[in-house]
């Protein structure tokens, strides 16, 4: 009987811990998946990590064999602490929180100096009251001063460590000599930190917001002009045919509205940026912005434009093919353009052909807006254009946004000087393509009010 | 001659200095302003200040007083840090920062001081190069961490803190026994200006993000619902007479797509706050978020029709009127279902009457319906009911959206368990309110396709 109850016993404690190495096992291999995805996604990752390391190990390393001051204490930990809170990811980042942290300590100390040294004239009894006067009043100040949107969008960081040095240095209590030396020291391990932290981010491989910023508004341009070349070639064939078979293209379209947060951020640090890459002005963050919030409007109508896909649209028999065929090409040429801006901002390369597409989907527009003013007889029941009427009037709004954004994207290829068309590789001409008409330059055709 | 150049000289200056003074009280006047504004826009931001200011300077006093440890050095410093890195306008900010600090650094020491120690074991001569090791091994790894998207959303902070805590304490240097007071002090100074900063915050006049996150998502519903009462109203009668005649509520209309950013904040900060006020359980925080991603998608279908507000938009004669009235019925009754859902989020009570709004909207959407499909004869010229097609379609959409958002506030009221409506103050009943019809519960109607 024991011998049994001892096996019953171990099988359930061997089950128990099978159960538990598996889940275990199972934890590892999850975790190792997740890690490699992200590795894999952007390697620079893996590479600003490593770079972290390095910066962090140079600094601790000098400060362990060289302690420059009195000890441990004070010193070194100001250059590991500036490292570690100011290494970002991009330079931008990096830039902006070294020289708040730098400038704020300076300022800062300066005041508290004086403050200290004016607590201490005061005699000693009244010390200690001028001093909790002068910390209420400056972190009360300072701490409102962070509300004000231009204060926090740039400055944030800066306001908070110039709180922190004020209250560290005016409550320190020594002798002003001692606080002198103090002021000193806090300022020059702040440098020697924030430039190593600067040296390691620029030096080694380095991660620039602003390129970030270009590629994401690249990317949100290029999802909406394959959505809008899949859509034309979709919208009218698939009539009654039910969501089961959109194109891959349509399957996939996610809205573009959650990036807003990421661009905002990019932008704030690529305007603390200098010239760099293919850039060789500072970035021109404010069009980059721009250009973004062009295309979330443009996102809106395309959602609209997203939830006719599973109707089925009706087009009265007599026009219907002229009708696909315009619509059709208003979406492609429209999908064409927004393809070829992206092109345009990822190679900074002046666009070339997007006022083609432009003026070709334009042109189509036209082209419908009279077929349903004279074509159109008597006799079509209205009910059958009922759904074809919103997708085309959709439609419509689409292509002038999309002109939008292709006037602001010539704007950022001058002001931001990108390489003319020559430069670019030869793009392969489609036997379709026709010649722009004489005149019809995309900002001169841009203030036309279009209705259908 | 001389006595004439003086007096230009002296004439000059006045007009410079003048000129300064003068730029210089413009810019103290608008500075003056500003902060008013700011004040008068939130009060709660001067107090948050001066809440700052007093928890800094009962920190400051009690070390200046009471250096508990030997001298100012590391003790009193890191309570002023704390203090002043963990404070933050809302309590859930607060308590987010304060408790990622106090955990990071217990088990960042902890295992700091096993390096430290581990190190030391290894001889005087390879020590440093172990430190050098474990530095840059903790500081990569966490740094890669901070990549995982859930680290990054509640953790981040934290990870700072844990590479900050390690390096300070494995490259101090000293014997093991010193290295443990060390530990001990952090520690107990950072749990000390922590629990201050949190008692400050939560003890005077708190701030809660859920309050803000909540009052956000019903501001935004509000904003929507007061475009379409005015829509409904304006739309059809507006005919030709373009933008200059909009109404007070059509002119205001702003994106609230923006607000995204501030959301996912205030419900990141959320998640970290116990039950309080009206929530006597944790608030639902993703039900808000979900509610808030809803709204914005309406928000996206209005901004698309309110493009269409500056045309003329011509019905056909025989059965204008009678477009006219179901849709303004459509975007009314829409309207106020929305302000309905609005008071009810802000005043936590579970919405009595927008179920009924809704139903008459939906109503006036299957009037409109049958209308097209019957009503409009063959004689009816297609142009004249383009535009107000495109129009109704949108509308019909913004009405299921509306049908959307009312279903999450539902799940919302029921989830935070809401007052129901018997608490709710009496609601004056307007003369033309219809009863529901039997069994049209909201959920009930929820599922219906509407085309029109």
């Amino acid at each position: 009987m024991e011998i049994q109850d001892n096996e019953v016993h171990s099988s359930l404690w061997c089950g128990w811990i099978r159960a538990l190495l598996e889940r275990f096992n199972a934890n590892i291999v999850e975790f190792a998946r997740e890690t490699k995805n992200l590795g894999q996604e952007d390697p620079r990752r893996i590479i600003h990590s490593l770079k972290v390391g390095l910066a962090i190990t140079l600094i601790s390393l000098f400060y362990y064999f060289e302690p420059l001051y009195d000890g441990f204490g004070v010193s070194a930990m100001w250059a590991v602490m500036t490292v570690v809170s100011v290494f970002e990811l991009s330079v931008g980042a990096t830039l902006s929180r070294g020289v708040n942290r730098a400038v704020a300590t300076f300022l800062s100390a300066t005041l508290a100096f004086g403050a200290h040294h004016l607590a201490v004239l005061s005699g000693e009894e009244s010390e200690p009251v001028f001093i909790g006067l002068f910390v209420f009043l400056i972190a009360g100040m300072v701490t409102f001063a962070r509300f004000f949107p231009r204060m926090k969008e740039r400055y944030d960081y800066g306001l908070l460590i110039f709180i922190l040095t004020f209250c560290l240095i005016s409550v320190s209590g020594y002798r002003d000599d001692e606080v002198l030396d103090m002021v000193y020291s806090r300022i020059s391990t702040i440098v020697i930190g924030g430039l190593t932290a600067v040296i390691v981010c620029v030096g080694i491989c380095p991660v620039w917001a602003g390129d970030d910023l270009s590629k994401l508004v690249a990317a949100n341009i290029e999802k909406l002009g394959v959505f809008l070349e899949g859509f034309g070639v979709e919208v009218f064939r698939l009539s009654g045919e039910g969501e089961s078979r959109k194109a891959a293209s349509l399957q996939g379209f996610e809205s573009i509205i959650d990036t807003i947060t990421e661009e905002e951020s990019l932008a704030n640090f690529a305007r603390w940026e200098p010239g760099h890459g293919p850039f060789r002005i500072r970035l021109p963050w404010k069009q980059y912005l721009k250009i973004g919030s062009l295309t979330r409007e443009c996102d809106c109508r395309i959602e609209s434009l997203n939830g006719y896909l599973s109707y089925g649209i009706q087009t009265p028999p007599e026009i219907g093919g002229k009708i696909q065929e315009l619509s059709t090409k208003m979406s492609t040429e429209s999908g064409k353009a927004l393809k070829e801006l992206d092109l345009a901002i990822r190679t900074t390369t002046a666009p070339s052909s997007a006022g083609i597409y432009i003026i070709k989907s334009k042109n189509a527009t036209e082209n419908i807006k009279s077929l349903f003013n004279s074509t159109l007889s008597k006799d079509t029941p209205p009910q059958e254009i009922v759904l074809a009427t919103t997708v085309i009037s959709l439609l419509v709004d689409v292509v002038s946004c999309t002109e939008k954004i292709a006037e602001s994207v010539y704007v950022l290829a001058s002001h931001a000087r990108f390489k003319s068309e020559e430069h670019q590789p030869e793009r392969p001409k489609s036997p379709d393509e026709e010649a722009p008409k004489q005149g019809d330059s995309i900002i001169s055709i841009s203030h036309q009010v279009i209705t259908v």
